[in-house]
């Protein structure tokens, strides 16, 4: 079965990328700035794509990649009609060169447009987030069970950017603000796909982003729907996975919650 | 020497207690509420204190233990004039019982008022920082640096907690919604001896609480005074050790750049 090849390769390209990156932040780091200096983009992040379009190029040569760094000569080609990989060689740039942890590898396959593969990997902890689509969630070696559906506001957790909460050209921050006071806490860890890994897992109950690439949620994604979890943009509509996204995941009930209370977009 | 003896018994049990919580991380947890839903309190949480408070009542009976659950018997005594030792049994709850990850074991020991010993164990990373006063701050077996004290405001990553960013009573939010868009980013990972062990480790540029218990703190700030890290009230007065306080911490420059510019406390 061509996906469980694919699932297997993704796991192990993923650990190998890992293994990569456990010895860089060990060593030094040459960072060069792309759009800000919130927004590193180190040697490694191109080096680990480089690596993914290598793997992909010798063992799946019909397939194609879309990556952040872009390292994959452009082609244009319908993304529902062929098998893509997603990859985000390091989610969680400044993590990976500022704390050396809480950094990620995020591997997703979309078959003709079907979330079919996601791995998310952090090297750090040496732990492993994996599906294959109908065939449950996994942390290394451990099937994760559903997650709860019942949580109320006071007793959920959410990753939220700090940036939400000041004013800003995209989100009122003022329903945020409310919550706030409202919910058990927000965290910020610095990777969103490590933050949703950690909500397909329950660990996490919720998790709200005003940009992502497809790069950034491909993996998580196939893992919130396998796991039943609720996952729109913030305007309530379907996610499209090989573009820019806004997006908003928890448990339905409490997506619904925050999305009607919560999220007001300015445009 | 009896500062060598305690840092030894400090690494240990501190080791030890991250061993009963690794263990607890994979099975059931019994949680209990205290004050309110965001201020979880676990068996373990009590468990490990009393383990604290037996090794230290067997090893060192003259010595006093001050810790957030409060199970020593309640003895008057002038902190500056005994050996104390300051211990959180689990620094971040909520990260315990809801994402099993980030959340650590904070033990200090201060000698007649003198910060001596700081040790804060990440038991899921299996990653130890601690420091005999004068000897150096180590991360498990190796020595860490002195931190760069160089940088700019768009090069800095905070810590904060998100309630800061809202309407409160004891900060005014909008210059900290003003420093979200001058510096490269903010963190809330939920535990704040985890956090100000990274600012320690140059891992962050700093933090920003407006309450911590002397628990909380007491052994990062042992590691900040061993790094020559600025670290006061947000009053930008010297932190009390063995009471409830405000934290700032930064280099120096940066220190006194966030506290001019963005601090307001209402009272």
């Amino acid at each position: 079965m061509v996906e469980q090849a694919i699932y297997q390769h993704a796991k192990q390209w993923a650990f190998e990328a890992g293994e990569i990156l456990r010895q860089a932040v060990k060593g030094e780091l040459t960072v060069e700035y792309k759009t800000s200096a919130a927004d590193l983009v180190t040697e490694k992040d191109k080096e680990i794509e480089q690596f993914f379009l290598d793997k992909i190029n010798t063992h799946y040569p019909e397939h194609f990649l879309l990556g952040e760094e872009g390292v994959q000569q452009q082609q244009t080609y319908q993304p529902e009609d062929e098998i893509v990989w997603l990859v985000d060689p390091i989610d969680g740039t400044t993590n990976f060169v500022h704390t050396k942890s809480n950094f990620s590898i995020s591997v997703a396959v979309y078959i003709k447009g079907k979330p079919t593969v996601g791995v998310i990997y952090d090297p750090i902890k040496d732990e492993m987030f994996h599906v294959l689509a109908g065939q449950g969630l996994y942390v290394d070696e451990e099937k994760v069970p559903a997650v709860a559906t019942n949580k109320q506001m006071e007793e959920a957790l959410f990753c939220l950017n700090h940036l939400w909460l000041a004013p800003n050209d995209d989100l009122n921050e003022q329903p945020l603000q409310q919550m706030v006071r409202e919910i058990r806490g927000f965290r910020c860890i610095g990777s969103a796909a490590l933050e949703l890994a950690y909500v397909a897992t329950g660990r996490m109950d919720g998790a709200i982003y005003n940009g992502l690439g497809a790069w950034d949620f491909g993996a998580a994604y196939v893992m919130l729907k396998e796991q039943g979890i609720a996952c729109t943009t913030l305007k309530g509509e379907e996610v499209y996975p090989f573009g820019h996204a806004t997006l908003i995941t928890a448990s339905k009930k409490l997506h619904q919650q925050v999305l009607a209370n919560y999220i007001e977009l300015k445009h």
